[in-house]
């Protein structure tokens, strides 16, 4: 593609949103993201939930955005350590994502999120996105959080 | 937080969106990231593009949301193998992103993708997010590609 | 630290290595690496083996050397992709490790690697390090190839 | 590759190594990567190094091994951790290196190593690999260490 022609396509798609969507309240990525989302089973360390592809988190291929991937890793990563007894929320240190399969529009998935680690001061969770169906892994990820975080604050 | 709060949590924040959201159009997720955003320099293999944290992509804490970033990294990374000659967008293998500093709520920063490899088969990026005022980083994430995509669909 | 005392530091651990490991032959770092491990299982697309954490393999904490850990995830993973049906050994894409404990000289090591997907171009498989006597998880990495790196030779 | 094979290749690889290597005394693996290594540029926060590519580092197709490259992305990068001032070596959390290019038996290589991050509790320095002659991208790996860990022992 052309250099004018990327240009175009990443301001024209920025510019096709409402503006009025920029003074959405706070928390509104979180909704926006977990809308639809239903929890199957949560203990300590481990959530599992589920959600089928909705429109709006889908990619021009027609399948689940990797943003939107990495967006659950980060939430559902998070909730489990919640889940294990962090005291605070923390604050993320690193997230990666291998992703390994193509989700698409209306297909059911499922997201486990194992804790692997929980320090004091480290916490880090394992997610894993699988098809409802087939079992088929859609993506892993894993999501480091320092866990100490308020004092700092 | 025992586990009755933290599935409360999760559930009820995806609730709050209105659910006509839902069938908004695809692409939307781009939108979604991008809107606001300007494009400063772009040539093969690098974009550097620069927004002002929006509310829409804040966090509980008020600085710009982990999932966000990373889409960011996601978007803005493929744009720069777009423009390093990528002749299809490809499809994700794997981003991982190291969250540096927190970017609150109007601050500027600026984006920058530099191509590290673009081969046949796989593109290498990598993605640095900036304090516009400090240059301090905010989040350095690395994007790979697998760019023959399109002969297997 | 002082600066020199980090070169003096980095360059003296180079210097007490008697010259002649330099004439050592090719496939020598996978022998120094794999010395005494164990297959326990191996089954299409899934390894396990063991070890004890050797003397040469620790760092000055005394614990499993972070470099002696990636090197298995690259090794045993790339083994677990070869039993999965991969036709080349390929070439690595990327890897990653998350280090959630420490592995003592002495300790036993078990290291299982499960392929997460096998294309015809890209194989990602997923490796745990865990304390034998506990389950303790020591460290958990991801490696992806490229497997149809034979071509492009 | 069947796995009677696999096997046999992952066990007859670590049998050849004499059984006296396995009494080599602590800090051998450093030693071990970094031998022949050179310290061109030390400043706070950043370490430049090159070596070239020897025998013993090599894996069968006669370029650096990957465990060598996470080794190097290891080492050097906690040395320029150090050399931004933290205090304790501290403990790895996460490293992660995507392999861009093959170096070869011999070819020179210049490791830069630049602290992104270098908090109280959590350093993060990024370490690219380029070829000395063309400056081409050989690794680039990102590493993350927790250095408050000297109060949690």
């Amino acid at each position: 593609m052309d250099l004018q022609a990327v240009k175009q396509s990443l301001e024209s798609t920025g510019e096709s949103l409402s503006a009025s969507v920029d003074s959405l309240p706070g928390r509104f990525f979180d909704s926006f993201i977990l809308h639809g989302l239903k929890i199957d089973t949560i203990e300590p360390g481990r959530v599992i939930c589920s959600f089928k592809v909705p429109q709006r988190l889908v990619n021009t291929g027609n399948f689940l955005h990797g943003g939107a991937t990495a967006s659950l890793v980060d939430i559902v990563g998070s909730a489990a350590l919640m889940a294990a007894g962090a005291l605070t929320s923390g604050v993320s240190v690193e997230i990666n994502i291998s992703y390994l399969d193509a989700a698409f529009l209306g297909e059911g998935v499922e997201i486990e999120a194992n804790v692997l680690r929980m320090g004091k001061a480290i916490g880090v969770v394992n997610v894993d996105l699988r098809k409802k169906k087939t079992g088929t892994l859609v993506a892993q990820g894993r999501h480091t959080k320092y866990l100490a975080a308020s004092s700092k604050l």
